[in-house]
């Protein structure tokens, strides 16, 4: 325990972090139960462990000493004196959960509880590639981090989701189709130079939506569920057994390219009728404006003049909203052949709940009916008798809200059977 | 540990096993170990389990005063005195494997090592019903137990795989298409009439498929792969993470009825283009019918002339094998339709390997290539990267070592960290 070691050499805690230290197995077992629980009293942890009080004394002495955790007051007493309730020391260290979009970058700053302190937005673009775009993440957080007057070492994690496949072992990019100058891009050395003490994950953005719908959503009750995204491009993030499923290569839940219609339109990957091609953000505004050019006496010829001949898919949404017969058409064929896929899908996977999610999620109540008539319709009754089909409550915080919880979950890392703090 | 105390009073060991008793954690572990790695010594087993020397001596004792461990020899020295080796006792007890079909049955009796001692195989209709079909079954190993002076008290486990759709945690079928006689019987209670030792364990006979292979076959270096099984119908077993997969219902891998052609057949399913309609063993035969009635100069026409104007899938295949063109063009499309439906499940799941077992996996060689083609064609290239894809080469035998495979697991059921056999 070199964590202990240095604390009997007179060192303050916080100056162990400046070296690689481990944390004992049952430190490591005492840590893991609060982040799984909350806030536990020393019989608390002693009954989830399964270590007696004496040892469990000694843990707890060696987690206050090290700062990790502090005594936030008294919980509920069994008759007796009432026991004092142990949690994370909010200011042992700092969070970071970032939601890298396209076009956008989500920030979250969290203190040590995973509870939100700063939180900001960004406008970016993603093709400028990594240089550009985790500058200006650095410099973004530096700035914050100043205002707040926290140290950059303070950091001793970071989550982030990104808009492309991910070997999660190593943290790098493979082959991003939206952003290609990322291709093996080392992210985590980028963040580590400015955040010495911050370990990276780095996985892929539908993945980390899936863990925060897990961790703080709807997700919390199933074992087994599927997150969709559906965007510029659609993708699904797989829980499997309660844990995130990244298949053998870290890049299952690819599902926009699986054949949607073999007599479909071609798709930018060389394919014919891929979901995306059919289903996806951009094919649902492309179809409104060819349907607005051939009626200009519809909502959407009036929002396309509005908006310089140009349709997003969330426009189509507006126009739905407003009575258009063609929007509402548009957004249900689209939803009608997403949950045809689905509908597959759960009868390979057999999951409890489909959640949907991504900008284009909330283009209309139209949208998601859509999408449950078209699983219903084509899976077996066995698979859906217990299905749950709902659009993700997280909304647009899903992703940050994931990224921290991939950084609370990654902050002690543990090898070994020792939970550790991973120096770059 | 009520063995201990039976033991304690003189009883036989045997005799125990006509009450339910329950071995201790750590003899648990031990078992575990053994069933794990195969035959190990002491030392070994302490160091598989972290147990101390003294506990692995006392622990040891118990199972060998069971009657479940016994000393096989010596093992491998590593300078001193060689160590004996331990491993399950054969005769402790028996075993059932059952491979249920539509119309076969396929039983392996096998010691408490699993090795097969008496294989047999029987004609079955599935449709006649539970009575008739379980009656027969517990008739045939009641007169092999007899043959080899085994009593029936002595099968302490039954694995059994059927060809329908089964609530895993309760042993019924549930709705089976198939044999919906069966539906919600209650097997285990009816085996255990006559076994009153035995635990049943009843699973779908595409996951028992996929449990031999990942115990015995192909699957045993792959954490993440899927069995297909292309026979009268179509299905899959799901192995995530090394276990069996079977979803939130039971029901994972029903893959059968995946849209795969939205201007397909109708199936008898209701909906039209299922994978099944299209490329399951009734529709290559029924195409190749049709093929050899306009033509009646092939390959195909004169097997149809000789079997009474009746063609199976396997005649299509050995017509394939002798050239017939319109055979070869059959068995492709159908391969390329399971191909291209495999495709999405792929991306989707990310397994490291595909297996394709049943009736008409071997139907010829153009089938595996086809479906090859289909999965490449489909796929996005990480995802294919790694990606294996081969036919079972376990072949019959896969459904009845699966059983085996399954009663195994099962012979010794954990609750509550202590593994106990179950009385009926």
């Amino acid at each position: 325990l070199k964590g202990q070691t240095a604390l009997a050499n007179g060192q303050k805690p916080n100056a162990l972090l400046s070296a690689p230290f481990a944390l004992g197995s049952s430190e490591a077992q005492a840590v893991a139960s609060i982040r799984k629980h909350g806030p536990l009293s020393r019989t608390e942890i002693a009954d989830v462990t399964g270590y007696s009080r004496s040892k469990i004394t000694s843990v707890i002495n060696t987690l206050t000493h090290l700062g990790v955790l502090e005594e936030i007051g008294d919980g509920e007493s069994n008759g007796g004196r009432r026991p004092r309730v142990l949690n994370f020391c909010p200011e042992f260290g700092y969070l970071v959960g970032v939601d890298m979009g396209a076009t956008s970058l989500d920030v979250a700053l969290t203190n040590f509880n995973g509870q939100i302190i700063y939180r900001l937005s960004h406008v970016i673009d993603v093709r400028q590639g990594p240089e550009v775009v985790l500058s200006l993440l650095r410099d973004l957080v530096l700035e914050t981090l100043t205002q707040l007057g926290i140290q950059a070492s303070k950091i001793y994690a970071f989550g982030i989701g990104v808009p492309g496949p991910v070997e999660f072992s190593t943290g790098l990019l493979i082959a991003p189709p939206i952003m290609p100058r990322w291709e093996a891009f080392p992210i985590r050395t980028f963040i580590q130079e400015t955040f010495p003490c911050a370990i990276v994950v780095v996985d892929n953005d539908v993945n980390v939506m899936a863990l925060g719908e897990l961790r703080a959503g709807s997700g919390n009750n199933h074992e087994n569920f599927i997150f969709v995204k559906v965007g510029t491009g659609i993708g699904a993030g797989i829980v499997c057994n309660g844990q995130i499923y990244r298949g053998s290569n870290g890049c299952a839940g690819d599902i926009g390219h699986i054949c949607a219609d073999r007599n479909g339109p071609p798709c930018h990957c060389g394919n014919i009728g891929c979901l995306e091609a059919i289903a996806a953000g951009p094919t649902i505004a492309k179809r409104a404006m060819e349907a607005a050019r051939n009626d200009p006496d519809t909502v959407l010829a009036k929002f396309m003049d509005e908006q310089n001949g140009k349709l997003t898919a969330h426009d189509v949404g507006r126009a739905a909203m407003e009575g258009d017969r063609i929007a509402n058409e548009i957004i249900r064929e689209s939803g009608r052949m997403i949950g045809e896929v689905l509908a597959g899908l759960v009868n390979f996977y057999n999951p409890s709940l489909v959640l949907i999610g991504g900008g284009v999620s909330n283009i209309g109540h139209q949208f998601l009916a859509s999408i449950r008539r078209g699983i219903l319709h084509r899976s077996l009754p066995l698979s859906t008798r217990h299905l749950r089909i709902d659009t993700s409550p997280m909304g647009a915080d899903v992703g940050v809200m994931g990224a921290i919880a991939l950084a609370l979950e990654h902050v002690f890392v543990v090898e070994n059977g020792h939970a550790k703090y991973v120096k770059p």
